[in-house]
């Protein structure tokens, strides 16, 4: 009788495997009908939960570590409050960890983990390039969430991952500026090094500009400078700054994020020129900051609550042992707001 | 000879009792050589660090709860970063949490102190108003950081802050706008019943007005929905479009931070008017985003990193018994932007 397993009160209940685990974990997505008839089913089956996550109830040390690179970047902040009240749900505790834009966060999560004991970490944000051999000796289950999908370097069962389509959503975006009319488009991205999220944007702008032959020229891809925080707006500033003083030119601009966008619109203000008048200006994230701007900003919203929801809930699955490790992307959704415009016979 | 305390080894190294302490903590703001020397003192009369200190040293859990209230107030981000690397120093870990703003902090607190044998709590933001009784229950130390001083409330000796003089700064920047010409100036202030930060900020606004033989207008102070999450561009967006939709008129606005300084501003453009042009606006706080807003913000920057540094060193003190509870106030500095201008005679 106490051989019976997760799939099989599934299987009896006619539910999936994650509905089971949110039941006895009393996660609140569960309808309280479906809830009651599993647990139900448990009892009159003496299904006893897998050694670990009981093991996990008797622990001092219910604790998830959530690691964010950069303190810049608002997107996260409006991220981490959704996966807090997740992890609120199912009595763990949140570590939230900041780690500097040039600190190591592989490092940081092994020190953590040592530490307290931790049961699981979420890694937020967009520049995740670390060896394989490193990633294994952290021992507890993580998840890239927003980290952009990574699955040339790592084999994808080791790690889960939550995103957008990064490289898709990027060709869109690029897209909508070149049916606007626009041919000289800028690209603010991160630093040259970067293979993940800044890389497949890139990738997707590539792809828009290929797909209407038009030539990419990498003058127009304008890296961030290194030793500035990247993501940040004073980054955005630096590199659009200084691609206007060379006196180089654009009609519109693709930032790789809302906040570098904010810098390089003031860029182009205090180089006397205007955002859309002269030079159009789109996003990427979506953050509220976005809509109060002025003008507001053009962006791709990405569904942080879904995103920081599933996020959480792969998580705790695979510390429940009902799942296994997966990879989930989420659309973006297209925001035209009044930073970009037509470009004008004029220019 | 074990009855020697940190006093004594203040006294025979010549420095003051915090400086010992940062040295037995391994602090990096004491002097290489005065440390060295302090080590030595130890060393030489047995001193031996008083028992909750050593305590520390041996628990699992040297951690101290960080507790912020609200997430959209950029503000505290960039507090959380000093504070971060601040208890790091100490060889602490912090546990950032984020209280929603219609929750308790104290119960948060509570239940924290409860769940992790926490060190001390730091609580950083501007609403706060608990019953002393349920204060006392706390049990640990803890600095009110940015909350304003809240001294008719509290017995001073049971708890620590460190602030900016909220009612001072608040009126110099209504002075500024006087001396601008402006006569009226309206306020977007917190919900009515804060008794803290935003109280002290209306107060600042009040005097500066009766300084000048300026009627105050009730009609001029604008309280922020208490639906909407205060501090938020959302409230001072809808505070600010609620006045002009009403018809009503001024010439300048104060508002109570930055982040709602944008919503107001944006507010005044969707109504078809301009900033400075038909309505000056100010802030507080002096976050980056100030910067790279168009218009640039006039604001009070409060000085975030030694504030942070102060909220933290406090703490510590009081941990290891260097020191009791204490009072900080320091400066905050007047920036002159793009989003103030003197009252033009057509007005």
């Amino acid at each position: 009788m106490s051989e019976i397993n997760i799939k099989d009160i599934a299987k009896i209940c006619g539910v999936g495997v994650s509905t089971v685990s949110r039941a006895i974990n009393n996660h609140p997505d569960v309808n309280p009908e479906t809830k009651e008839k599993i647990l139900k089913v448990i009892r009159e089956n003496h299904y006893v939960p897998n050694n670990s996550a009981r093991n996990l109830k008797r622990s001092d040390s219910n604790t998830i570590a959530v690691l964010v690179k950069g303190v810049s970047n608002t997107f996260f902040t409006e991220m981490i409050e959704t996966i807090q009240n997740e992890i609120k749900k199912h009595n763990y505790s949140m570590v939230l960890h900041r780690v500097e834009f040039d600190e190591d966060e592989v490092d940081v999560a092994l020190e953590l983990v040592k530490e307290k004991r931790l049961r699981g970490i979420i890694f937020l944000g967009g520049y995740f390039v670390h060896s394989e051999e490193k990633l294994k000796r952290l021992k507890v289950p993580f998840v890239l969430s927003t980290a952009g999908s990574i699955s040339k370097v790592y084999n994808r069962d080791d790690y889960s991952s939550v995103s957008v389509d990064d490289m898709e959503e990027s060709r869109k975006m690029t897209q909508y500026l070149i049916d606007l009319g626009h041919r000289k488009i800028a690209l603010i991205a991160t630093r040259e090094s970067d293979v993940s999220v800044g890389k497949l944007r890139i990738d997707g702008y590539r792809k828009a500009l290929n797909d209407n032959n038009i030539k990419i020229e990498k003058s127009l891809i304008l890296h961030m400078d290194p030793n500035i925080e990247e993501f940040s707006s004073e980054s955005g500033y630096k590199a659009m700054k200084d691609f206007l003083d060379e006196g180089k030119k654009c009609t519109a601009v693709f930032a790789i994020s809302d906040t570098v966008a904010f810098g390089a619109i003031r860029a182009i203000y205090d180089s006397g020129l205007t955002v859309p008048g002269d030079i159009s200006v789109a996003g990427f994230d979506g953050i509220k900051a976005g809509e109060f701007y002025i003008p507001s900003l053009t962006t791709i919203k990405q569904p942080i609550d879904e995103i920081s929801r599933a996020t959480s809930d792969i998580l705790f699955e695979i510390i429940n042992g009902s799942s296994g490790h997966r990879h989930e992307i989420y659309p973006g959704s297209f925001i035209e707001r009044e930073s970009t415009d037509r470009l004008s016979s004029s220019k």
